[in-house]
């Protein structure tokens, strides 16, 4: 088995170990640009200096990434607004080409010999706990690898995210919530390499504490906490979810078990086609109803995080109302964003349980009695264990109607979608979630066969 | 008000309060079988005396009521098969007519002058604590009741017995589990009249804890505990319902609110017919589903608890099968018993989620992924949270299937429903379950519009 191993990883290294050539090429962009900053550098009044960070920096990117990333360092006692300003005048110097985008603060993303370049200011501080934006703390990460990362690791670092990758599970974006490049830096390093680690998260008991530096003093209620060696108090997997930490474990143990190169590559989905879709709920007897509405203009850091919120608070709905849910799902692409659930219950009686007070609650007791007393669309008031209860007209028995109506915005939707739903949505009923096979024909797929 | 209420209480006095007559009729019959018993007791080759209990012996019988209990004391040390033979010897002497029931041991059951006489054997004990079998008590009670109990609050015990038959929870009997003849003396005694007994029930707080010799030795769990003034150990009122105590509150406020006559009389339902129940079903857009099967030949005492059990049982089961029930009820005549479950879902998918183990536990999740894992039945295994879900075929997608299978025989039911059914039941599904308005109409009538 360990020969298995050993050689699925030979085949896995050949894929994403740069070779003498990009490596080379890299090298000579980092040094061009490096030049070109710090000239760009000396037209301005105060000092800087320019650090390369990122992956290329620690000799852990992938074969064909292409991601270059520099950061100028200002005096931490510069204004925002004057550190924006030069950071954006050093850009747009730089690659007169280039377009800005805007994180924390604006950079400037250009190219330069094939490789993407982002080009970002940030302050120079002390130590990693002083930092005045987010970014300030990448220069320190990148230190820190340097220091401990040999010519191995680094090989096993790749490997590593390759296997996340093709998991599913690599990334820190707020869509993904899985593992980031400098978290699987990190485990790697614990660990000591690839294998060791694959073997140490296939026996994880969560929640696992990790913390190379041995000082960390905050206390995480995350499923996996990784203190940062350059910030004691930041879990560097605080955004990693549950389901993510287990699908590590769950394909950790398929490695050893059996060891193959498709765990490393993402599986590819055939999508389903409308006829596929609807035949797959039909066998399963259940009733889907989607909730769909214009995708908000939203960064995807901003939007999944709010079509979760948006998702709970229907399915919580769909529950207290009794049209249980099964499972439940979303996809957005460019254009529409999905609310999906697929429902146990198609339909509920004309007639809900409404329970009163205890009886010898006399005031309230009075109160509900009188008020339903002499109306003729309840059954009761009765008496069931020391309490009134009486069976009213329900007001929406399909789950469709429900979500036809108001109660949808009294649920805790993400911000963007409520206003975004307030203008315009549509209710998908049974049948016609089918239709979404469109648009969604490999999300469908994913959901109507689901893997680990 | 004032005026209506007793107004309302001189009518209900005209109707329950013996007159002389039949007061006369009892006092010789009591007085013409207390001589022969004394005469068949000089047989004996032992002393024992007879004594007079129950609310012919306590003047607070309703006129109209015939039952004459009649107990022969012996002494205590006296073998029981000895005392169940003299107490045999002596009914068959006095009522060569009469015929044997049995109780905790046997006793005679006869008539004279039109009255229907209870004669039974029981120990003569130094105090209520000391029984030796349940009906020694008896003797204290009367004692007690005869001590203090006067005229006025006779014809207040009558008052209020017919009060508790007209809302249905007369009757200690472990169908109804309401408030015995011995308990309603009390307390009306206690508070004083009917009146107040009214007032004070309005405002209850159960629990409600009465103890008029106010020397309680033991603590209960019921709604309603009134001490035993005979035997501070027991709860006079330990059968009544924590429904029935409501109901009693309720009922006892609307004869404040608006006295009137037919509080106190049985309210009759007209039976509903099986068009009548069809359509009443179809209106509430519900599924009914009935297990029928032969009324087990027990006495009432036996065969409600049990039927109660079993239903529970039912419903526990529909429930965690996702046949969510609405309301439930149990029907039974001399032949058949009924358990009625009114279920809010008619159908559940042909899917069914199951969870598995959480991932990390290793032993478990990778037992449960191997079963799963080639499993062309199911959907999965796949990652929610921290745990494998698989998604099964469901056994049974409606309650009639459900309910046809072993799962029935799964639960608690009585012992003696258990093996009725294991010999025989019917499933009435939906619109079948009309039909048990033939037998069950008024049932029926009750259960679809049912009252306080």
């Amino acid at each position: 088995m360990s020969d298995e191993f050993d050689a699925v990883l030979e085949d896995i290294r050949e894929r994403v170990d740069p070779g003498p050539g990009e490596r080379e090429r890299l090298q000579a962009v980092v040094d061009e640009l490096t030049t070109e900053i710090e000239t760009a550098i000396t037209d301005l009044p105060i000092e800087a200096d320019v650090v390369q960070v990122g992956s290329t920096a620690r000799g852990t990117w992938i074969a064909g990434d292409r991601d270059v990333d520099l950061f100028v360092r200002f005096p931490a006692d510069l204004p925002r607004e004057e550190l924006e300003a030069y950071g954006l005048q050093i850009g747009r110097q730089v690659f007169p080409e280039g377009r800005e985008e805007y994180a924390e603060h604006p950079y400037v993303v250009g190219q330069r010999g094939g490789f993407d370049v982002d080009l970002v200011p940030c302050y120079a501080v002390a130590d990693a706990t002083q930092i005045q934006s987010a970014v300030d703390r990448t220069p320190f990460h990148t230190e820190y690898l340097d220091e401990h990362l040999d010519d191995d690791l680094t090989g096993d670092v790749r490997v590593c995210k390759q296997f996340l990758t093709g998991i599913g599970v690599y990334g820190s974006d707020l869509r993904t919530r899985g593992f980031s490049g400098y978290l699987t830096e990190l485990l790697v390093l614990e660990c000591g390499g690839f294998r060791p680690f694959v073997e140490a998260a296939a026996d994880w008991h969560p929640p696992v504490k990790i913390d190379p530096e041995d000082h960390g003093r905050a206390t995480f209620d995350d499923p996996l906490v990784v203190i940062d060696p350059t910030d004691p108090e930041r879990n560097v997997a605080a955004v990693c979810s549950e389901s993510n930490v287990a699908r590590l474990q769950h394909y950790a143990r398929e490695l050893l078990a059996d060891p193959r190169v498709d765990l490393f590559l993402p599986a590819e989905r055939d999508p389903l086609d409308t006829d596929a879709v609807a035949a797959a709920f039909e066998k399963r007897e259940t009733t889907p109803v989607a909730l769909v509405f214009e995708t908000p203009d939203l960064v995807e850091d901003d939007l999944y995080p709010q079509l979760r919120k948006s998702l709970a608070g229907i399915v919580s709905l769909l529950d207290r109302e009794g049209f249980d849910v099964l499972r439940s799902d979303l996809f957005a692409d460019d254009e529409r964003a999905v609310l999906l659930a697929e429902l146990e219950v198609l339909e509920r009686p004309a007639v809900a349980r409404h329970e009163g007070p205890p009886v010898h609650v006399r005031q309230h007791a009075e109160g509900f009695f009188g008020r339903y007393e002499s109306d003729e669309t309840v059954t009761g008031p009765f008496i069931e264990g020391d309490r009134y209860v009486v069976e009213r007209e329900r007001e929406h028995t399909t789950a469709a109607a429900l979500l036809d109506s108001g109660a949808v915005f009294e649920v805790a939707l993400g911000t963007h979608v409520e206003s975004t739903m307030a203008n315009d949505y549509d209710v998908l009923p049974g049948e016609e979630v089918a239709t979404l096979a469109e648009d969604f024909g490999v999300e469908l797929a994913d959901y109507l066969d689901p893997r680990p």
